[in-house]
């Protein structure tokens, strides 16, 4: 819905030694994350860059100038034929609003399918501090297409959502 | 349902040395799983065994005379207060059909239970080969809460179980 202010964000996949770091800054400004939340964040950049693909872990990084704007990880679901989960997606505060998660959702989307993806599952929080996170996703196409129930605590269930990729959407 | 014909499985949750190729062993001789799951099984034996309970493995061996009859596999999922995955459960061929499931099921609900556990999740196919997996758990206590259509594969989804623990089903 909305457009960046002029600062066109630009989007790389490759993963660079200074990306851990840059990752945990970000997700730690968000203030949304729990401290052993941030720890995972960067450890999946630090085993991407010790295993490779091997990891099994995907990055999308959105840069404006000179600063990390956001990130998405992904990877494909072991054990399923084309089943892709998105990990993380974060955006740093002062980016918020710029339309850089649509553009790290749907440069992720195009990169899965390029890995042969064909579904993209993504999970969050059913309590309404995630509602503006659970928006996002339903507003790019994502569906609840589960619910566990009280899974992360008393009263904070687990939504499943899901993207069906549009088939051949790489090329027009 | 069905009750042992004299041979009473002894049940241990001590992971030793041996166990990683009794594991491989027996998954493989069930011929329900294809030779990557095979390997998955026996690897999580493996890190036990390396990392100890930090790997958040944890298990439960039925053993009759000196045979391995079935072992379950569970541990707590991470990010959550207490929910716990049952990775895997499985009946040598020999075995099956003489309460052992029903005793590692029973069992590994009591050691979930002994961790902090109130929630046992498991996830399995939605097709027709797997349909005697889904009794089995229903007829122990899991409801299905979810189902992701085509998520192994089209035509494959996954059905998501969970049993709520009774509280303080320890003590009498």
């Amino acid at each position: 819905m909305t457009t960046s202010g002029g600062a066109q964000p630009r989007l790389r996949s490759t993963v660079e030694r200074g990306d851990t770091a840059a990752v945990r800054a970000l997700v730690a400004a968000t203030g949304f994350f729990r401290d052993d939340e941030v720890d995972v964040a960067a450890e999946l950049v630090a085993e991407r860059l010790s295993r490779g693909v091997a990891s099994g872990y995907h990055f999308v990084f959105a840069e404006i100038g000179d600063r990390m704007a956001g990130y998405s990880c992904f990877g494909p679901i072991g054990c399923t034929v084309s089943s892709h989960d998105l990990y993380w997606i974060a955006v740093h505060p002062d980016f918020q609003g710029s339309g850089v998660g649509t553009d790290l959702i749907r440069e992720t989307e195009r990169r899965v399918g390029e890995l042969g993806g064909t579904r993209v599952y993504v999970e969050t929080s059913s309590t309404a501090r995630y509602e503006p996170t659970r928006r996002f996703y339903e507003r790019r196409g994502y569906a609840a297409e589960g619910v566990l129930r009280d899974f992360y605590a008393p009263g904070d269930g687990k939504v499943i959502f899901v993207k069906v990729l549009p088939e051949a959407s790489a090329s027009p």
